[in-house]
């Protein structure tokens, strides 16, 4: 496959943004991107958003972004795989460059949730688990978390207060990012007092709405070589998909998605878990922080707090998380994330991650999980 | 860009399936069209669907799907482009098979309208046109279309009865179809005297809502050359986007994305409007069949309906359109139909059209309208 290499990077701070609609923050982080990668087009556009349909009212959000930001009668689409749309719509950004039908593509993830009452996008949100199996039990997209979550503290013998770590590193993390939502840091105690929401996860275990977007331009890395610049390619891009109800699953406890998606990326970038520097992963609850990190290889099955409590997820550990924030505290604009993970990959891998650069960052992984691990797509980023 | 080549096909009826639900619906074309192509897998699937969020409760569909028909695991991706989300699903997938990401793809459109109210439905449908400057006026997506037909019988002094051809002809054409929604013929009396819905568009210029799902399957052309089988390959493949908004366009009554993606099209085939033996327009209304025939070079600026009047394009015309029934007789399940033209263009191709075959079809196009004319998806097939 054609080498793709990352040239402009964009993106909005997550808020509640009401004075901006969807197209507005879409278009905001496209032209940044297009900024800063020097250019004024591009051949293609990949929009991943989740919402858009009911929260927004508005569809086939390619032809409204690409009018919006001055492409119009370029060639543009709307990817939707709940909240793994944006890395969703990276892969097949890159995959359309790739093939050489396309000289250049804009990635942008976005998702505006605040222009519908709570009560609404919950349920909006509920269309990322299976309808007919688990909405129909009553279920909310956390209460399904929070069943996967007490069968891994029962089976593994943890306690609740051993994930508050997951959630301190990332409040700590996105202290110094100026794009993220909460730019607090949590305490122990904080962590441990805050409401119960679905027991066992809490209000500091679960990631905030928010709006935002994000945007990155892809090119083939061949028509950079010439030019000496720092190139960061496309190492890794894989995705795999699992059930969508969790009780289908043959282990509830293990995303079978995220080991696949990651190993093939792994194969793809000759590289194994050892040699990833930093690992922008999905975490949406502190539970998936958790069992991606075990099923990705950084850790054994049933042991993803011990990274927490250990203090190896922080930006000076062995495999720093959520470095900018994560889904935690950065915000989870859901169609929008997968395309910040990436963002902030490229943030570290330039070097331009502020206070909580990662030293000598030179491969990163970025992993955006739809649903309760239905979908996941992983991408490994290179400096070379 | 590798060539790749249409090794199978699978369809629905397009009917009120209220014993199936869109997984049901979309299993069972993949299935036929995996069968068809001898495949018991595929590395990829690419689903376009327009409405399930809203009116199936349920996202992120390719995890859906690949679980239902064995692939679980496998990579998946939807997509979504209002009306022109089966076109733009074949697009991706081929772009996917023709970057060497995949070495085989299946491509399904599916849609399950009628599992929410009427009304619903048609508010849904809105959300292919502009919220906030369309949809705020009270405008719905027919009388979207209703401007635009006023507009063009205004301006280029035509009545409204010269419409009627399209209609009649793409009823007759389903008359042979088994799997299109209506197998009646339509009458010059029964076209005037229909109900009227939006002035001037009455409901047999309208096509009808539909459940149904068609599939299509792809490999690179190159694997099956030593087979000596007849090759049905992808010649051309472009889309393109216009304002959303009818009333931002410099011309209302001009589809630049369709003439944009059309010609992009023919320039990759290396062919013009003359060379293509039939046309699986988007004739979601008859004016779009008027547009879509003048904006792809078939007929000059205004003169659409004269192609019809002539009898130009019944099976044994110049350009023959809605071979199968079209939109208007097959039915328009939106998010299938894309996938439901090209698999008619691979029936003409393979000579398995039945009593509407175009003699010596070698070369056909399908053009899949999102919107009013927002995203156009222009797909050249070529029998070898």
């Amino acid at each position: 496959m054609r080498e793709i290499a990352v040239i402009g990077i964009g993106q909005t701070k997550v808020d509640e943004h009401w004075d901006k609609s969807l197209v507005e923050l879409a278009g905001e982080a496209a032209l940044t991107a297009l900024a800063d990668a020097r250019r004024e087009s591009v051949d293609g556009i990949f929009f991943g958003n989740m919402l858009s349909g009911s929260a927004n009212h508005q569809q086939h959000l390619g032809a409204w972004l690409a009018d919006w930001i001055g492409l119009r009668y370029s060639d543009a689409i709307h990817i939707e795989s709940a909240c793994s749309s944006g890395g969703a719509a990276f892969r097949a950004g890159v995959m359309a460059v790739a093939s050489g039908e396309m000289e250049s593509a804009l990635v942008v993830g976005a998702e505006k949730m605040t222009d519908s009452p709570n009560a609404e996008i919950t349920a909006n949100l509920a269309t990322a688990a299976d309808a007919d199996w688990e909405l129909e039990q009553g279920l909310s997209f956390v209460a399904i978390n929070a069943l996967v979550m007490q069968r891994y503290i029962y089976e593994y013998g943890w306690k609740h207060s051993d994930f508050s770590q997951f959630s301190i590193n990332a409040h700590a993390n996105a202290v110094h990012n100026p794009y993220a939502r909460f730019q607090e840091p949590l305490t122990e105690n904080g962590y441990q007092k805050s409401p119960m929401i679905s027991d066992p996860i809490n209000l500091m275990d679960a990631s905030p709405m928010g709006d935002g977007a994000a945007a990155i331009v892809i090119v083939p890395a061949d028509t950079l070589a010439a030019r000496g610049q720092v190139l960061i390619t496309v190492a890794g891009s894989a995705s795999a998909t699992d059930s969508i109800a969790v009780h289908s699953r043959r282990d509830p406890l293990w995303l079978s998605a995220a080991e696949k998606s990651a190993h093939q990326a792994y194969d793809q970038a000759g590289v194994g878990p050892n040699e990833i520097n930093f690992f922008e992963l999905h975490d949406a609850f502190t539970i998936m922080a958790a069992l991606s990190l075990e099923a990705c290889g950084f850790i054994e099955r049933g042991k993803g707090p011990r990274l927490a409590l250990d203090g190896e997820i922080r930006p000076s550990g062995r495999i720093p998380i959520a470095t900018l924030g994560g889904l935690k505290a950065r915000g989870h604009p859901v169609g929008a994330t997968g395309v910040y993970q990436l963002v902030e990959v490229v943030q570290q891998l330039r070097g331009q991650a502020g206070e909580t650069q990662i030293q000598d960052a030179r491969i990163g992984m970025a992993q955006n999980i739809g649903g309760s691990g239905s979908i996941i797509v992983t991408t490994i980023l290179k400096r070379k």
